[in-house]
């Protein structure tokens, strides 16, 4: 079958490889959809960083592994003893990986595992090809008024919902996102769905802050033609946000999350972070403020968004800005993203998995 | 009267000023016993950081002003209307001053009031002197049972009080303290008061970890001797501390905090910060860690140890290492604490408050 593989930096072939087998408590899914994530970029770029080049500990596989986190499909095979699924079932993959024993997945925060990584990145196959065998317990059933390529968006929209889940986001919250790329506006998305009373955003990306709008964020400030602080604090009629989401993840970002929160308020970072950057806490200490982090998500957090695309009250068909093939996943994707990220949300790629049936139908 | 004058960097003066007018809602205290506190150092080392250069927006106060803002006294005058008091009552001062008007004061969190300031560093007299007017909602009663020399150790405890109460301490908590001066002192005591089952403390300091011993730290771990983030998770029995509180405000500190606490845990700030330190926040991203910050204290804090301090569950006389007077100020009590101050915890200023009973005579 066709794999998208990962050698290393700049270095990702198309190429056949065999397929996995399909054991006890496992499901064959063929990928229909699959998005291409920052994080693909970065190992793209820059990498290997989260892709192993020593065994993994849970998959046990190093580099070259199959790429494609953010996916949809279709049931194709399932495992003895599975009995949640059927062949021909839609579904979305929780790429999320753990040991199962250690102190955090022990404590049900497996996306925290110390020896944790992700379907599409640390081994175990990937999104990008023509199968992919999975544990029944990383599949959740895509209910029929969902078209596939809106699953391959459960996954971005899944780690703001868990992001927002961090917040103590309350019925007159003032919430300021900072940033516009696709986790920040699946941020504004998930926090529209949650009836937020005000949402800000800052992005300097005219393309960005269009994208912003139209998913319904309240204000959306340009931090080159103002100061995100001053305009912020004035727009929330408080002395600040309640809550900052730094999905920028830059010094400016990080000053600008601790200085415009209002006293006794939550900095949410959503981003990960490339170095050691300048950081003085008495920012927060003079205003009593929290600096929160988030890493992935949880189950209960992506069965919330595929309830809530269910239930209308997620829309994010506008942020599939481009559809391209997998032998074009290089050239038509990455690279894409690469040029020009600004005007793009999120590329897909289409795998082909069976019975497929997407956005454009509907 | 006498009173102790700040008037810039390294520049202390004990001169004979002119009593306050006590007007209507304030009380006129002799204060009894005053602490030196690391702040005083550091305004006559590096100063004026506190103390106002510009008229204070509360006070009106410019330097010079009297210092003196960790003290007990007796109440000598009454103001009209003051009706909660009775001349000759053993007092604590509460020195926050707030403006009462702003949206972190209106909100009930005066200790992060954005025109805010402490009497005795802010203007508005200090508690060393012959006697200070004080608002009477700033004045809370000494049970008679608390000697006024510990009284005037209320004020660090409830640094430590509050600092606690903005964490999740929980029956089973496991705790770490960096660093052992007075307010990681402080916090041990408190931590102890409040059944904590396991009390860490990090400090490279001899006399401080036995301070830190002598005051029911279960465990003491010296820095210089061994790495306090392998052997604070090992001692904690889990994949870390429930809670670290950093009380030394060092690059190395944050660092130690943000990797030793567990996944989900909290750090507690209770450090202020002289300038930008590198930081990383992947080191919270990866265990869903928050680091918090905390400001002073609220009159919830500051009687709440007075509670504990009747009850016998709060027993900090240790933590007094030297008495001296008034006119020994600079030498005897900031020179000795800049020259020494490893081996002291608190130095008490004896200003001579009437009725005065110390400690020794129970």
């Amino acid at each position: 079958m066709r794999a998208a593989r990962y050698y290393g930096k700049e270095d990702i072939r198309i190429e056949e490889v065999d397929e996995q087998k399909c054991g006890a408590g496992q499901i064959r899914i063929a990928p229909a959809y699959v998005g291409i994530c920052g994080t693909d970029l970065h190992e793209y770029l820059g990498g290997p960083t989260f892709a192993p080049t020593t065994p993994h500990p849970v998959t046990h596989d190093t580099i070259p592994i199959t790429l494609g986190h953010e996916f949809s499909g279709t049931v194709i095979e399932l495992g003895k003893d599975v009995t949640s699924f059927s062949i021909g079932q839609h579904i979305v993959v929780q790429p999320t990986i753990s040991c199962g024993i250690c102190e955090a997945c022990t404590a049900g925060i497996e996306n925290v595992c110390c020896n944790g990584g992700f379907i599409g990145l640390s081994g175990g196959g990937g999104g990008l090809s023509d199968s992919v065998v999975v544990p029944e317990g990383a599949v959740l059933a895509l209910p029929n008024n969902i078209p596939l390529d809106i699953g391959a968006l459960v996954e971005p929209l899944s780690v703001a919902w868990h992001a927002i889940s961090a917040a103590p986001l309350m019925s007159d919250s003032v919430v300021l996102v900072l940033g516009g790329g696709p986790i920040g506006l699946a941020i504004v998305q998930c926090l529209v769905a949650l009836n937020t009373k005000q949402i800000i955003l800052s992005e300097v990306s005219k393309s960005r802050q269009a994208f912003a709008k139209a998913f319904g964020a309240h204000h959306v400030i340009d931090p080159l033609a103002c100061d995100t602080v001053v305009v912020a604090k004035e727009l929330s009629g408080r002395d600040g946000p309640d809550i900052v989401f730094d999905c920028a993840g830059m010094p400016a970002s990080l000053k600008t999350a601790c200085t415009t929160v209002r006293a006794r308020g939550t900095v949410v970072n959503v981003a990960i972070w490339e170095k050691e950057v300048p950081f003085n806490p008495n920012m927060l200490v003079f205003r009593e403020a929290k600096y929160t982090a988030v890493l992935g998500y949880q189950r209960k957090d992506v069965q919330a968004v595929i309830d809530y695309l269910a239930a209308g009250k997620l829309n994010p068909a506008k942020m599939i800005t481009s559809k391209i093939k997998l032998e074009d996943l290089v050239e038509g994707g990455i690279k894409a993203l690469i040029r020009d990220k600004e005007s793009h949300v999120k590329i897909l790629v289409e795998v082909g998995g069976m019975s497929r049936v997407d956005s454009a139908a509907h």
